[in-house]
This record gives structure tokens, sequence and C-alpha cells, in this order.
């Protein structure tokens, strides 16, 4: 059976559709016999509250569009949860749209959220490098998150990598570690060089330096496992790693060697990826990003952005260390 | 700016919303004249062909909710993708709601859709398990991906998990190796015991059966580390996991006894989780469920559900086979 439509209840209370819709609505000035004939003939055809007609009639759609180049990969799902959160369950709705990397993708899914008339547009990634500022018309409010625009034309909310190297050194160092090693992803990468420069600077500001050179390379368990390999002549007794996958590696070859964890080398990685980071033995301390937070925060500028405010600039939220057995005291 | 609406196109023009509407989409009988004028007005509003509007007319919303209660987890995401893909980049648009497992709010996420008039259902979350049937009004088809409803209702879509025990026990059969052990995640899952059954049913054929009891247990590393340690006594020259995970733990006790991967014992994963599977040393060969193609036939069938047609009962997935360096022949 097709659903009755406003058209169908227009017709049936002999009335135009916009005089359907006010009726529905409570919007408007019509009589009170035809706003009940409107009524009935909604309830006689099973015709319930319309939120696309409302939303015709408010300008307002009640729906933002989420776009991520992320394939709603680890780093974007945590984002998109704290963004639903903030958006109220139900009370606004997400619109998710994968582009895959491909710019034609997005464009065209930019296209389809502009004719679906939403209020806002949240763009995520996988990564906090500056990209090009997505192509929407300035009516419609856009906030990045986990990402930035080249341009800094719209607000950005980051994870604060800085904080989280600093955070793994000052742990490592109260532990009464001093012969601190740092192996980490690719120098192209922006979140790595942060991470490194808040390590760096932490154990400056200790008044000692990183264990060796810090060994840039991959995002894998591989390059830990090949790094920590060249580390070992240098003796450190701590090695921070810039992902949880790198810290698994790096394990790996310690045990391999006989240096247990912790007792002659402590282990901290990055991204608390729970599978990675429970999973390992021992357990792995490990910065968390808040990707959450990140994605709670965005909304929230999205709202205010949506009410009529001008947020803009970048944002950071700080990391936070999840201390577990790889570095117990 | 207020952004503007099809009610100040209609005053514009001196049409009512209806008019306006069908001078838009195309439809209804209008003089051309009409029509221009409604155009005109858009035009000069900056009114952009509006998905709302057209909806509304037709009865249709060109949007499907997809309802899952895996928190858009790694189970849940491959389904949305394939989804994603059939329902066309932008053609039809996806709500996404994450329940995370709380019937209240599914409830109001089903609510809300309906309310925005979704054309279709989709419902997916972590385990194949029959879960109680989403209560939606009957006009709204659903379909259910990588689970079932408990009252064979609506049609799901399925991983086929005996497939993926049998394709796992022939691989390491056709490889030679004859003392074929199994460790996998809790009885009570539904998948697990389908893993388990394909398993002893491919030995089974083969005039064999498994080396020593099956052992049930948990999906982590840590049961993997834990049961391989009691399998070592027979001698296996094989394992098969229920995960991933499972199979991590398992290299881990088969290295620290001096087992060599594959040489001495094959093993096989279940899941083709890359992080876990490439990562691992050596790398992993693992049984993959297709997920993409769950949420494509999935999407398929919701399609023609909406199309009039009423697609039923359950459609199985095969699994499929990735062969890695831990059973090379």
């Amino acid at each position: 059976m097709r659903r009755a439509t406003i058209r169908d209840v227009a017709a049936a209370a002999g009335v135009s559709i916009g005089t359907a819709s006010k009726a529905l609505n409570g919007q408007g000035k019509l009589r009170a016999e035809t706003r009940e004939r409107v009524a009935n003939a909604a309830q006689q055809l099973g015709f319930a509250p319309n939120t696309l007609a409302q939303a015709l009639l408010a300008g307002r759609s009640f729906t933002v569009g989420l776009i991520t180049t992320d394939s709603f990969g680890r780093f974007s799902i945590p984002v998109m949860l704290g963004a639903e959160d903030a958006l109220g369950t139900g009370q606004i709705s997400v619109f998710m749209c994968d582009t895959r990397d491909d710019p034609d993708r997005e464009q065209r899914y930019i296209e389809m959220l502009s004719a679906r008339r939403v209020d806002g547009l949240i763009v995520t990634g996988r990564r906090i490098e500056p990209r090009p500022p997505v192509r929407v018309a300035p009516s419609i409010p856009v906030v990045y998150a986990m990402t930035q625009p080249a341009d800094g034309g719209a607000p950005a909310v980051l994870p604060d990598d800085e904080s989280g190297g600093r955070a793994a050194a000052g742990h490592l160092l109260g532990i009464g570690r001093r012969r601190i090693a740092h192996i980490t992803g690719p120098e192209r990468f922006l979140c790595a060089r942060l991470r490194a420069r808040g390590f760096a600077a932490a154990l400056s500001e200790a008044g000692t330096e990183p264990c060796g050179d810090i060994l840039y390379g991959e995002w894998s368990e591989r390059w830990g496992r090949e790094a920590a390999g060249q580390l070992l002549a240098g003796r450190p007794d701590a090695i921070f790693c810039g992902s949880d996958q790198i810290a698994r590696g790096v394990a790996d070859t310690l045990r391999a060697v006989g240096r247990r964890v912790p007792e002659d080398v402590a282990l901290v990685g990055f991204d608390n990826w729970a599978p990675m980071a429970l999973g390992a033995l021992p357990s792995l301390t490990s910065v968390d990003m808040c990707l959450e937070e990140v994605g709670r925060i965005a909304a929230g500028h999205l709202l205010a952005a949506i009410g009529g405010e001008h947020p803009h600039g970048v944002h950071t939220v700080p990391c936070r260390l999840v201390v577990r057995e790889s570095s117990a005291a």
C-alpha cells in the first residue's frame, strides 16, 4: 500500500497542500474548523507527523551531513559517535558519506547533501593534515574534526598530538626512566612530527634528551620490530612508540632478544586502540586521543554555527595517558 | 541569511506551495507560463532543487535508515560500506543510527526514522544470533544483515560461517596436514558452533577428525595463548582458530616453545582483519566473511522490497579463504 502523502491529506480535506501543511504544523492563520478537517483527514489516511514537511516549512531539515575520507575507519568512528551524542539521539539525524578519498565522490555527496538541505556539515578524516576545504554554499556551516581546512576558513577540532608526546615522556620520566627512545610513523605526517616534538620538549625540560635518533618509518608492527633492533645497541630503558601497532612490533623484538617489558624496557604506545593495547603481552600503556570528545566538541561548534554564531579557528583536545602493565612502576 | 524555502518561491511567483512544488518537479498539469514564473522566482531567490520537496510529493524520501547494535564496529562497517555502494553514491542517502545495544535508544531511532519517512531499514549487528525484530510500521520494509530476526518475518543476509570452517579445513588438508586442532570463541555464539561444525564435517569427509577436543573459550589473544598451551601435548601440525586475535595468541605460544609457523604448525585465523592478519609474524592466513558483499546483497533486497517485491528468508554469503605465510605449502 502506498503511504499517504500530504497531497492525499490536502485532497481529502479539500484544501491546498500549503494549507494542509500549515494545519498539521500548527502554523499560519487558519480557521479552527479547517485545522480540524485536515487533522481528521490525516488521521483517517494514517498520515504520520512528517519531519520532511515540517523541515520544508521551517527552512531547516534537522539533519547534518558527516563526510569522512576514512571509510569509517578507527579514527573517524569515535569522532562520529561523539558527534552523534552531541547532536542528540534522533533530534538531529546524521547522513553518513564516505568519500573513500575520491574528490569526485566527495563533490557528489556535497551536492546531494545540499539538495537535502542539511543544516550543516562535519568533515572528518584519518589525518590532521590540512586538506582542501569542501566546496559548499556559504549558507551551510562546516566544522572540521580530526582534519583541518587548508584555508583556515572554517573551525577545526583536532587532538593535541604534541600533548600526547609530552604525556608519554612525562610518565616514563616519572617511573624513573632516563634512556628513552622514540619510534614512530612517517615524518611526512604532521601528527608524527608533533608527537616527537612534545616528547623531545618534555625530555629537554627534564634536562635530558632522546636516547638515539628519533626513528621515523611506517605505522606498522613490521617497522616496530625492525626499528627496535636498530635501537638495542643504545640500551634504552624505555621506548615511546607513535602507534600501538609499532609498540606491538617493538615488544616482539624485545621478547626475541630476552629483554623484559617493563622491567628492562618500559613501553608506551599511541592510539589506545583496545584490541591492540589489551591483546598485547604485557598489556600496553597508550596515549588516547579522546576522539569521541573531538567529535562532541565539533558537533557543539556546528550547532552554534547553525544557531547563528560564528565559531572559527583551530581547537585542540588534550590527549590522555592510559597506564597498563607495559610501563608499570 | 535565511535560506529560501518553497514558501518564499510560491509567494514570489504568486502561486500556492503545491503549484510551486509541481512546477519545480515537472509534475502535474500547469501552464508553461506558470512553470516559468516559478522557475524564475526560484532562481532569483537562490532556491536549489530540493530533495525534501520532491520526496514530499513523491511519497518517497530516497533515504534509508541503517540501524546497528555494533557501535559501527569492525563487523558493521564493511556491511555499511557494501550497502552504501549498492544504494548508489548519493542516490539514496543513509541515516546512520547506532543503538549501542540499548532497546530504548533503538526505539527512539525507529520513531525518528519513521517520522523522516525512510523508504526502508537495514538492521545490522555484530552477531548472527537471532534478535528481537525491530518494531516498525508494516509499510516500511526491513532487511537484516549480519544478524537475523527471531520471528523470521523479514529477509536476512548472513555470512556462511559453516562454509568458512570447511574452507579452513580443506586448505589445511590440501597442504598435507592431518593433525588439525581448532581453538575458538565461546560456545554460546552461533558463529563459533557453525565454524566448528563446518571444520569437523570437512575433516570427517576426508576420513579424519579434529586433533584433540575443540576448545571453546573467548575471542581474545589471551585465550589463544592459553589454549595453544593445552593443545601442544597432542602435537598438532595445524591449528584453525575462530578469530585472528586467537590466532595471534596461538602464534605467541608456538614461538615461545620453539615451534615454527608454518613448518611445524600451520595456522589459519578467521575474520581476515587486516591489522591483525597482516601485522602477524608470519602473516596470517584467514577466512574472510565478505561482509561488504553481505551489505550489498542486503541493500539489493531492500531496494527490491521498496520496489514492491517481497524478499524473504535467510540468504547466506560464502566465506573466502585468504592464504598468507602462516599456512604456505
